[in-house]
């Protein structure tokens, strides 16, 4: 079954387009997580590992996907690493679709190695990819979306540097529109039964003019917006980067819920002790934000 | 000691500016070394460990650096990405500057991850990253750079698909002729005493004409020229890639001497049993190669 597909199933299924987004930097987590002494990456990486595994089992019910950081494992070597393969294998076991959020991006050969170890390895149903190499960098990721795997290339990102190359100007728009139409053109041939292709983008949400700009240049590409929550985005202006009923996107949040214990509007209620309930606090929240800017979304149907 | 100069005094202290690239594909590795049953991942990482162990005590006196290239580690999963760190500690140990292939690329918080994970954890010399995502991506990796690190950003790659987006026309150039300025840029604060900033550029070693015109536009930049040998770049078409003095550039082989075991030029001498040797005469061959088309290179003066 066609990655797209599965997605919007599960989106479907769930009842929200909102994605946790795990982001687990050491510092952050509740206090009695951090036993470990600095330098033990033993200790640590076992900490970010059942941080993982029990925000996963919080949010299993509320979420179609979680979407994990690569970055914040590898910050604790090979340890870190087998962190990051047990919390891919602990949220699939949940039913959870697994975004491996790598950004990878190298010539053919080393995306074949790349691609076996996102998708054959930690067996994840989705990856980040960069655009930068081009056709052939992205070609061995391609060849699993017959096994209904997918990709999301990055198009426009969140952060303020997003404009220093993707927002120069070119012919015809600017670098990221360049981009956007490469992307379009590369998913065209995977497009599946609901008419979304399984090769989708990194749209920021902290654009909304342009979110919705490339909602129109790109209207088979899945997105995947993040920047929603710590990073200032706000569910209005996310409402254009969907579809006219709602689908085609899905929501990222990564500190607002999974540190949600430390922000102001759950530290009275749930503070570090009750973290966990922070968590679903925040994902529930998440969930009534984006149900009310998208009501007529099929996955936000009354009665559901 | 700034990155740059430590890197120039490398290359003149081993008279080459050629690099070993280790993309150790497991399927090439010698048949004695093969020994583990399809998916015994444990089994395999040690087989790539000690294949790139071994490698880095054949070429440890010939090369300044040598460049690791994550993913046939990542491939492995956890035990590979162990294997990657026992590679980049014993090529430390054996004095060669470690250059972690790694092209990684993220916003922020991200990327400050990613730094500790390959300077900090690997303790990597130097990581090759995207910039695509732009100034706030790279400076949590800029902020090692005191501590003589250093970083080479992708500006023109050397694969097919590095047309795709990188020579598209802008009002002044290229996309990639863009990122070139970008990086000249950011390389300016962090120039070290002979003249050379510790921020780098990937430009292929497959285009020599573009190659050449970047060495103009970016006359600080030391330049990581990948593609030499297995993918068809020649010692004559990389001469333009340096400064006056055949400085400023290091050349990348990967397959082409790791695996020259398998090369018709080495197959007959030193078979698979001999792999070593022939790992040995690569390497000779390229220094010659290199120092032929160089002749006036400091790193190459006569009584050397």
């Amino acid at each position: 079954m066609n990655f797209a597909d599965r997605l919007l199933d599960a989106i479907e299924s769930k009842g929200s387009p909102a994605v946790v987004g795990l982001d687990p930097r050491y510092e952050n987590l509740p206090a009695a997580l951090r036993r470990a002494s600095p330098g033990d990456r033993e200790a640590a990486a076992a900490a970010l590992s059942e941080f993982s595994r029990r925000v996963v089992d919080v949010v299993a019910p509320l979420v179609p996907c979680v979407k994990i950081n690569l970055a914040f494992y590898e910050a604790f070597g090979w340890q870190g690493y087998r962190a990051f393969e047990e919390t891919a294998a602990h949220a699939r076991e949940r039913g959870l679709i697994v975004i491996a959020d790598a950004k990878r991006g190298d010539i053919g050969p080393t995306a074949e190695a790349y691609a076996q170890s996102v998708f054959g390895v930690a067996q994840a149903d989705a990856v980040t990819l960069s655009p930068y190499l081009g056709a052939d960098s992205l070609s061995p990721f391609f060849s699993w979306l017959p096994k209904g795997r997918g990709c999301f290339l990055l198009v426009k990102t969140s952060n303020p540097g997003g404009k220093d190359l993707q927002d120069q100007a070119m012919p015809t728009g600017a670098v990221y529109d360049a981009v956007a139409r490469l992307v379009t053109a590369w998913g065209e041939p995977h497009i599946g039964a609901r008419g979304w292709s399984s090769v989708g983008a990194v749209v920021g949400a902290t654009y909304p003019e342009q979110a919705a700009a490339l909602r129109e240049a790109m209207p088979k590409t899945p997105f995947l917006l993040p920047g929603y929550g710590a990073q200032g985005g706000k569910a209005e202006s996310l409402r254009r980067a969907f579809g006219a009923r709602g689908e085609g996107a899905i929501v990222n949040s990564s500190r607002g819920i999974i540190f949600a214990h430390a922000e102001p509007a759950y530290a009275t209620d749930c503070g570090e002790e009750r973290w966990e309930e922070a968590v679903r606090k925040a994902t529930v929240a998440m969930r009534e934000d984006l149900a009310r800017v998208l009501p007529d979304a099929t996955w936000a149907a009354p009665g559901r």
